[in-house]
């Protein structure tokens, strides 16, 4: 058995809201790694144009997507959220006590990365394809405008967002609504 | 297919360590819910007397025990840390803001009891066999003593406080090091 | 006697500072409801461009102007200063906290209403008169240029921001000092 | 017209509940100013043993009895929440910021009034009369206990604490439940 | 011995990083006191765009700098962090209770001279030289686009920001690293 | 040259008040290290029973202390405050950020040691004599009590005491002022 199977990997962002992309990113990393943790940063933030949804939902859209997909298996995932934390610093300390032990990082936000590769810690930036549709700047402007933005998403997170009344709080904090 | 079977439940504790009261407190939640979120409180705490593990340890703890064993289902389980609020009032406000969606509470904590029923929720305070000494507080004064007290917990639990070096630090912490 | 005249109302702003438009909302706010929770958004912030008066200070202008008016009764206003909460959602949690019970809210900030709005509650957006104008960005704007704004508040607002040397405070903190 | 009569005092307390000892400080501090501003202190502090109330509950129990006493000009008086703060040192200088400026202090708590004397204030504290049953913790502990209560507060206090179901939440708080 | 020279200064910055803007201040303030505490302001933030130096490496550039520099005796500089403080009001508050007594400013800070300039201080705003090019804000930048930057700090300050890597990490924070 | 005097140490500690036993740790470790860090806990605690000085008291008890001793040179000692941290297993990662980088600890907290330890950091508990009577709860049960205190402590903690009239303070904190 290989040796990179018995890693732990973290795979961090905010998920604002989770698309395509992450769970690509999502499948490309459970090839390295036998279990994930999928960190929710900014686990604080919601109703705010950039960052509309709380950690409950995003974790409902994340958990929904990973268990309807046949190529993942759920009980390889953690799924915690992380509020930011006032000294910037110590960001990666604060994941380190509130979740299991990792050993490999995958993430695309700049200020993480930077912290971890200051650790001595491997950090994975993968590669997207698609890369300017896919992202959740991308998913929220077009939610905002009312231009298709299903096809960016699963069906799971476009079921909780249309659930939870998203689509109309988009708008509101964007002050479009009605 | 009865109702009670589509409910989510949270189980709120301190989980300081997860011993075997718990376990069956997870047992017996899981006979009334589909999914149960166990929410580990006072995330933001380690290494004091009251409060010896870090969330991530108290989540290795748990998550370890319930994989192994054969009654349940590790992925119908949630593990979410949730920090302390300064507003004390707002504790079970912040658990929606970061967990699921859930409709039924378990727990022994009467200040998180008292806030849930005047929430009008459903909580329920589950009665455990050998109470006096099937507590967290019993665990850590026997760790502390250098009593016998790998019988209260799963081989889980044990395994990892040793793993961490945990007998030690409650020891430390208790003033009570070599 | 109309059952609306029972109601508590809570007007939710930043006040910075109070201009003719809030007055306005105030007496709109009585006709509808009993009592008047004016509620003084963001009060941990001031001395900077877009909050230059701390919570007191905005208290002193809102009494005085609402004391000196002969269509209001003043006892039927509370006047209580809410400061920020660092997890967003919870914003109107701790407003429920902090004041007396209240059915009705009275707000033009998105943020705020959308959050009500979820929770189920009533919420109205006064449409005001010469909207563009009575807003106190202008008012600030007006103060650091140095233009003709007191036509813009009350005698009572004008006359504090002159006491504490409020003119002053705004143009230093644009960079707009002697 | 005497100058005291100008001045505006702020009386410091937690008012865990408000009782008839607090009510004659009111009465005996409008003897010597204009206005007097009832600062509620540990504001964000609630459903614990020895703070019960939100702070909104509170400004509940004291604004509805010093409305119904028929000695208080309910228009000389404001009500204002004030939040703990970390640290220790400025909370005065907290007090500073959210309420109407004042000359002279009301409080029996000492730290509030070092904090006070070393600023140069002149800190009143009121010898009460019946002192040791006319306490906000001897109120507690007969709810708690289940005995006469009532007595030691106002005819409004008692009503709040009802509506709002305090005798069975302290009971719950300190374990006494049913 | 003429008074002056009896008082103890506190020149306030953020020194992100320390240029020879700052010496030349230190200098200039040593001629009228006795003791100089240089506050760190904003020591709770690294890693960002416009502050990414730890306040401890803040302090490690402005210690070296100045034992080496001949002209100043370091015996008579106290370096102080202090971080943000969530009301802002209350900054210079903070300042007062986590250093040693102070009589006279020193800053170029709007923000910090108004909340000084309230309270009846004195706030020297030096003059600089070459005021464009010596702000810490052109360091980064210079830094950032691979630009000529060493002159505009001392050969300490340069020294520890290649230690630390921080050319890299200035880059990688603008996303601009390889 | 031996190696050991290029080291940097870290003497963690609350200092209320300092006091002999301090002090001949700092002589004790200065016989080790190049340059001390005196680190200041609880920086952000004063005028409560157990944390009477501010941290700007306690540097100025600590450098007029240091300054006035022949056997030490002040300009080998830095004197930083920390506040407490929110998430208590970050405590030394916060020194980590604020105080320059150190190779050694000096500390007889045991949170702060086991924290230490668990980092593989080498961590000295000093051996004191007359360590019963040389403890800061000791001193401060002296002051409280009017006992004589001032033989426990340099001549300079007791001026400063003094000067800013600490014993009334730590009598009135105590419930024990006239």
């Amino acid at each position: 058995m290989p040796t990179s199977l018995l890693l732990r990997g973290a795979f961090i962002g905010r998920f604002q809201p989770f698309h395509l992309g992450h769970l690509a990113t999502v499948k490309y990393a459970l090839r390295s790694v036998r279990e994930l943790i999928i960190v929710i940063g900014s686990a604080q933030k919601s109703h705010e144009p950039r960052n509309p949804f709380t950690a409950g939902e995003r974790i409902e859209m994340i958990r929904d997507s990973l268990q309807a997909d046949k190529e993942i298996s759920i009980d390889k995932i953690l799924l915690i959220p992380v509020p930011d934390i006032e000294i910037h610093g110590l960001w990666t300390r604060e994941v380190d006590l509130l979740v299991p032990r990792y050993e490999i990082i995958f993430t695309n936000d700049r200020f993480t990365r930077q912290l971890y590769l200051e650790r001595g810690f491997k950090v994975k930036e993968p590669t997207m394809c698609r890369r300017e549709e896919l992202s959740a700047t991308e998913v929220r402007a077009r939610i905002a405008e009312g231009k298709e933005w299903k096809e960016l998403v699963t069906f799971q997170t476009a079921t909780i967002i249309e659930e939870i009344g998203g689509v109309e709080r988009i708008r509101q904090l964007n002050n479009l609504g009605p």
